[in-house]
């Protein structure tokens, strides 16, 4: 414990840390991708294997968090490496969430099975396509420690938030039509909150790499009251 | 910067941050009782009232996680003081999400009115009870660094995950039966979920105690698996 230790040694552990950060990312993405193909095709194989996947990213999540937590006992990091590894585990646990929420999407698609009384919803893609664009992004971001395509991010969310709510409308619809198509529309709709959830935890990712890079938080509207 | 700093001076800016985030939790304690009061009254007015003091608790996350880093910065904790800051911008970030739920519940009070064609049911007031319970239970582990009473908490999780099940199959029941209680339905079962996720983020934060007063992770079940 507080052992001295030259700069060199803690950017390798920074890198080391973002390099596990990355991966874990790759992990996030792919889930979301995988579960968001298995609802397109209506597979419930494919759905299968990301509801069993959840493991190894959750394993993810633990080494990371041991490894800032010993960095920081370990190094005295200040400012924007401070800011780098407090951000890096508050990035961790929002991965292993949009992980969860695959999952979660992922169930719905096995619940819904092969046939479906409900046409498919264009909409429900669009803001899968949003909604992955935004966590690429809010990465991308990460990585080369941009702060306006982070802000960018953010932006987007409202888009997510206005399809959301005419999915919900359309599917009310269908339910008030048909009570065979309760269940499905009941799906469905759980599919569109977990897609809401994903886009919500990109835009707190872009919110800490903007914090990461600028030093300023812009959660909340902040950025709007204060400059920190 | 790395000032020399006496042990006395970084007890006083931990027991700052302690204050500070027994602040913000019991605002979100208050959010989620007087959204599940504002249910079980089907009161609209009480229901607006949370939806509106959503920003007082974003102001304390903000304060909490800016007094975090600057204590990271300023001193070199070490060991169960480092765990006790990392978890505390953490469980400030989970208590923020219990305070977004509450609005979510209340924004559901406010759709649902005075009036439904859905008698009470007794289910809905059981998960809220016990993820109230856990909520309050893991902040006083917190409190007293009380790890048995954090252990405690996570066991009682797949209580409310029963309890949400049998509240979902008696909704689709109702909607199957009259399509007029279709969305009065959906508002109960979205108010449902966001006790549900309640009491999630109270097993998170019951999971952080433990790791503060234990240092090691019982986090997706590692416990079995090894200790760090």
């Amino acid at each position: 414990m507080n052992q001295a230790a030259g700069p060199r040694h803690l950017q390798d552990d920074l890198a080391a840390i973002r390099e596990r950060l990355l991966d874990m990312a790759a992990m996030a993405e792919e889930r979301v991708a995988l579960a968001v193909d298995a609802l397109a095709r209506r597979d419930s194989l494919r759905a299968r294997n990301v509801v069993l996947g959840d493991r190894e990213i959750d394993a993810l999540e633990l080494e990371l968090d041991e490894a800032c937590i010993n960095l920081l006992a370990r190094q005295q990091p200040v400012a924007r490496d401070l800011r780098f590894i407090t951000m890096a585990m508050r990035i961790s646990s929002d991965l292993e969430r949009i992980g969860d929420h695959a999952a979660n999407i992922a169930k719905a698609v096995e619940r819904l099975g092969a046939t479906s009384p409900i046409a498919h919803l264009s909409e429900l893609d669009e803001m899968a396509r949003i909604a992955r664009g935004m966590l690429s992004d809010a990465l991308d971001g990460f990585i080369r420690g941009d702060a306006t395509l982070a802000r960018d991010v953010c932006r987007r969310d409202d888009q997510v938030d206005d399809l959301l709510d005419n999915v919900f409308r359309i599917l009310l619809t269908h339910m008030m039509q048909d009570p065979r198509r309760i269940e499905p529309a009941m799906s469905l709709i759980l599919v569109s909150r977990n897609i809401e959830r994903i886009a919500d935890l990109a835009t707190n990712i872009a919110e800490d790499v903007v914090f990461v890079v600028e030093g300023r938080s812009i959660k909340h509207g902040a950025e709007q009251m204060r400059d920190v």
